[in-house]
């Protein structure tokens, strides 16, 4: 299948044989899987005609694609299963047409069509759900309504330090239209480069600094959105009590309520002064108990990484078999000196080692590592294809809980997981890091590498994703603490949400959604 | 009327002759208002015999009281209007019956009985509501459900620092149970005396710190509520991604949604360090421009509490005829030198005075200035109803903008309101303050006084202040920044929310309360 349809990057950036070829030894090195000849992407079977096309009005037609790779696309996320899937070919629910709405009057052509037609609608922002939030499964004929032409920035309010972007505008597009004004989001989801606005806005997504604004809901001032039953736009204000907000119910919404056309978001200015430094730990447990004393200081350091001791290895983080932790220190204004010596002693007192430390040059605003770190970041979907190429199945889970749950709950589902990958893979290895911390929790990420037996992935996966959903969910965290609900997390997203609070939802979408067409099947339905 | 329905205070703290003979000079020369002779609060006439008591099953009566002075208390919240007609005993809606549930299947038991009987519940927690909150307005045969005996800590996760607190737990009950665990919620509403965890829940209560977390709802870690179609209850999470957060749904809901009985917040040690400054600005932009300066700096300083000329001479604070900025900054470990240096530097540089600053001693955790203006804060209630009997007509109104529109907002809220004054009253000032300050705006808060025309005060408040919200609405502040919507904010609440979010709202509420007796006329209805 076309890597277009399946891949992470730009058409040229697909993996290459010799790619693959100097990738293996260091992936069979680094993960322990034995990989396999590398996988050569299948053609896709031809798509039926679109049903729809044909009664679409003349106006809509305009924004109509019905080309099969544009489809095919339009079918798939970026999990795991759907690298595996679409590289095969199999894209099982790709939609009957996609549409491209050139502005919010489009999109509300749009809505009214698809409720008076019953044509299922699934916003589209940048297609890189990894949770099934783009698949149309079981549905009859449904439209991919793709809102990468909703593009650019419509506004800055530079008292107010807060712009208004568009919903289709890309991470990377944001910041360049916020670079002359002196400001930056400073949010930088793993998909930054590929994802969208109206995509966070609708996913709660989150950036990669580890406290402050996590989520992008601390970010919004206010949201537009469209629904079926008319226009949804919030007032800008930098806070409110004036009953429940009507920018949370929009956020995680998933594109169920309404399609988010732009948001106001609080933008800043981009930090003077940086410090990072890197720390050993004994162990994961004995690492988190740095970053809960370290977040519970006061200090609110921008970056509290911590991996464990085989992830470290993995990384090249430490070469020495202990965990690490990558701890930064941002300031706009204020020198750091003072908060980066507490920081260490903090991280001292809880047992860690100090291996290096040190201000961060700002060449351009930004230092040289950091800038190295987040390369790497962005690029592991990159890395995670060629893996998927070798036969190696690889895919993450993140959690959030509090505390006082923590140890339990890394040891719980590491246990489950071990386990099931033994089960199901005959071997396989499970890291753990914490990628977000609060005075009152964390978000574990767990990271799963193991042997793939072509053909049947889907099959180990799901029940590997189920044994550690199932033990995360028992020892009290959330099934997602930014990857969102989509249609993958279900089963434990409907365990876990108040019955009265999934009964409220339900009616609040009829209202807004009385044909029921907007992205069926997830959250809801 | 007897002072307990109708006071701030315990019922030993009703102002005296002496005390109004006392106050008197001084209010008239403060406000400007000539005082009148004090008024004698006037008995209440009788209320007919209560309707429901006898169909109660007798569980439920065990719980009930029909008796006039508590009904009548449970008739008025704690606004002007609330004080004028209370010390008339003019409590024209006063509940049929007062339940007091003991605990959570108490709550779900009159939740039962209610809906089966069609009774209007009014959830009531400290009844300081000056918004109409708690006044069943229109109802037939309304009951109030009084969640006072909902009392007491419940939990306490120190790993976390998070406490689950019942809902009936008034602020300083809340404080004292804390204190021996080396935490305090470190959330002070002006009615943090007599309001509750519940009431500030379900409010979106602002604590007076002026920045960092400023409503409740960032200390609400998870919260349980009792609805007419079951319990409700949130997971324990430090941060999530999965759907739309539930908590947030209902931290605004005024008792719309559901009943809150109990709630998790975050908790924190006392702070070490503390620091505080006096600073003269030439008048409220220019301070607010360094209030601006300050927060958007990276500060978060702990109060940014700016008041205008007239509040500074008023208040004592500076008698120079300049506005005043009160600046105060709290660290739990770190030293504030740096910070306050940066923060003096920042305000010099916006054009302001340093009249006074330095380190605060830490008594007991508390400095004697920050105590002792905490100290008024929570007073200011008293002194109202003491010039409430000195015939002046006084009451306050809250707004949040962002800083663009900052400056306009307060000078046409002010000409609106000083207009209206002269028109109603004869005359009158509007103070304003700065209460809250944000990266993206701030919450300026305007204090009235003018002549009361004794009988018609009802009447004159309703003209102020519907110009004043019209100005405030028109200036893109909403109508409510912490003193939430209740009856009183409904026409310009009605017109700020999203339509489509409304419609959503009501649909979601008649699923849980397919009766339509929790709160009826509060936010929907």
């Amino acid at each position: 299948m076309s890597y277009a349809v399946w891949g992470w990057g730009a058409p040229d950036e697909a993996p290459t044989a010799a790619d693959l070829a100097a990738v293996a030894p260091v992936v069979q090195e680094a993960t322990g899987v034995a990989v396999q000849a590398p996988e050569a992407p299948r053609p896709a079977p031809g798509l039926p005609p679109s049903r729809r096309l044909a009664g679409l009005p003349p106006s809509l037609r305009a924004l109509a694609s019905d080309d099969p790779v544009d489809r095919a696309r339009h079918g798939l996320g970026r999990s795991y299963r759907d690298v595996v899937r679409g590289l095969r070919g199999d894209v099982p629910h790709a939609p009957d047409l996609v549409l491209r709405p050139r502005d919010e009057a489009d999109v509300a052509a749009v809505l009214d069509w698809a409720s008076e037609a019953g044509a299922p609608l699934v916003p589209f922002g940048g297609g890189t759900s990894v949770v099934g939030g783009v698949e149309p499964v079981g549905l009859d004929a449904p439209v991919s309504l793709d809102l990468q032409r909703l593009t650019g920035l419509v506004e800055v309010d530079a008292a107010s330090r807060a712009v208004q972007l568009r919903a289709g505008t890309l991470g990377p597009d944001a910041e360049r239209a916020l670079r002359p004004h002196g400001l930056t989001l400073r949010f930088y989801p793993q998909s930054f480069e590929r994802s969208t606005v109206g995509g966070w806005v609708a996913t709660r997504a989150a950036g990669h600094f580890s406290t402050g604004p996590v989520h992008v809901d601390d970010l919004v001032e206010s949201v537009r959105a469209v629904t079926p039953v008319g226009l949804w736009e919030s007032r800008r204000l930098p806070g409110s009590g004036a009953g429940p907000s009507p920018d949370r119910a929009l956020l995680g919404s998933e594109g169920t309520l309404g399609v988010v056309t732009s948001a106001w978001l609080r933008a800043q200015p981009r930090p003077a002064h940086r410090w990072a430094a890197t720390l050993a730990a004994p162990d994961l447990a004995t690492g988190a108990a740095a970053v809960r004393a370290l977040v519970q200081s006061g200090l609110r350091p921008a970056t509290t990484r911590l991996v464990d001791a085989r992830e470290s290895a993995l990384t090249g983080t430490l070469a020495t078999g202990e965990a690490a932790l990558v701890l930064g220190l941002e300031s706009l204004h204020a020198p750091l000196d003072h908060d980066a010596a507490t920081a260490l002693e903090v991280c001292r007192d809880a047992g860690l080692r100090v291996v290096e430390s040190g201000a961060v040059a700002s060449g351009g605003g930004r230092g040289a590592s950091a800038e190295a770190w987040r390369s790497t970041f962005v690029r592991a979907p990159y890395l995670r294809e060629s893996l998927v190429l070798l036969g190696v199945l690889v895919e993450t889970f993140e959690t959030a809980v509090t505390w006082d749950r923590l140890d339990a709950l890394v040891a719980d589902v590491t246990a489950a997981v071990t386990d099931a990958l033994a089960r199901v893979c005959g071997g396989g290895t499970v890291t753990c890091r914490l990628t977000h911390a609060y005075p009152d929790g964390a978000a574990p990420y767990f990271t799963v590498t193991a042997p793939a037996r072509r053909g049947a992935e889907l099959a180990q996966w799901a029940e590997v994703k189920a044994a550690g959903a199932e033990a995360l969910a028992a020892a009290g965290g959330t099934i997602t603490h930014h990857h969102a609900v989509g249609r993958d997390h279900r089963p434990w997203y409907d365990a876990q949400r108040p019955a009265p609070f999934a009964a409220a939802l339900a009616a609040g979408k009829r209202a807004l959604d009385p044909a029921g067409v907007l992205n069926p099947g997830v959250l809801l339905g």
